[in-house]
């Protein structure tokens, strides 16, 4: 896809990201550098842990997610960062061997009175994995160049 | 420090984490997996780019972030994982040697009336660079096990 800019979103467009499989290393791979409790880098004290198993990083799960969404293109030119994120939750544990997509559906498009050149785009997320169960859900936003800055 | 059970917990208490320093090659190594954004992966497009320099994925000091909490080991045999985040704002960029220290406090710490053995444990964490300048900024959550199972 090509990049958009803030006013070629609609609310309530939604968009599909391709699918991603998250395995076992790279689960342990991301817990020792950013999340390093045994149910995310220990197989065995995992096993015998709350979730009967080695599950993601929530954080793990989140990037891969948000890097899916940055992957369609959309605001490859377009972006200027984002101010945060809204309500997110880890509904279900990702397995190692599960493969993830995300859907996300626009929120809100806003020019800001504040910067001429820019608006908001919020946006919701909700990561899928292989069964098409939800494994986490968040509202987030970035701030998106408009197509040409409006005069005042 | 040692792991803390719910219960040793108070509203209000805080802790400060150690620092970290984000240097270049982990900010592009971050954002090559997770955030492939020219303004984290590319340094001369960084600097022609909004923020004039190469900026981490704010994905990535939420992860660094997160990593020093859990390096103080108050969870280290009481997590029973995290139901979400809430409210997560990137207040100020973080550029490639910035050193970066966690404060929390804790919001609640509440039993489960559903689950005799755990609760939840709700604190608000503040990322903070080495001018003691706010980088990022939410509130989180962790199951935590009770000291000892309550019978109903």
């Amino acid at each position: 896809m090509h990049t958009r800019y803030l006013e070629d979103f609609s609310v309530g467009e939604k968009f599909r990201t391709r699918g991603m499989t998250v395995d076992e290393s790279e689960i342990m791979d991301f817990a020792r550098k950013y999340d390093p409790q045994p149910i995310h880098t220990d197989v065995e004290a995992a096993g015998a842990g709350p979730f009967e198993g080695l599950i993601a990083s929530g954080f793990h799960t989140a990037c891969v997610i948000f890097r899916l969404w940055v992957d369609l293109g959309l605001m490859e030119k377009s972006s200027l960062g984002g101010p945060g994120i809204q309500d997110l939750r880890w509904v279900l544990p990702v397995r190692p061997g599960d493969t993830l997509h995300g859907e996300i559906e626009i929120l809100e498009a806003r020019p800001l009175k504040s910067r001429l050149d820019r608006g908001v785009l919020r946006y919701h997320t909700i990561g899928y994995n292989q069964r098409d169960e939800a494994v986490i859900t968040f509202d987030s936003a970035s701030f998106l160049k408009r197509r040409e800055a409006v005069s005042a």
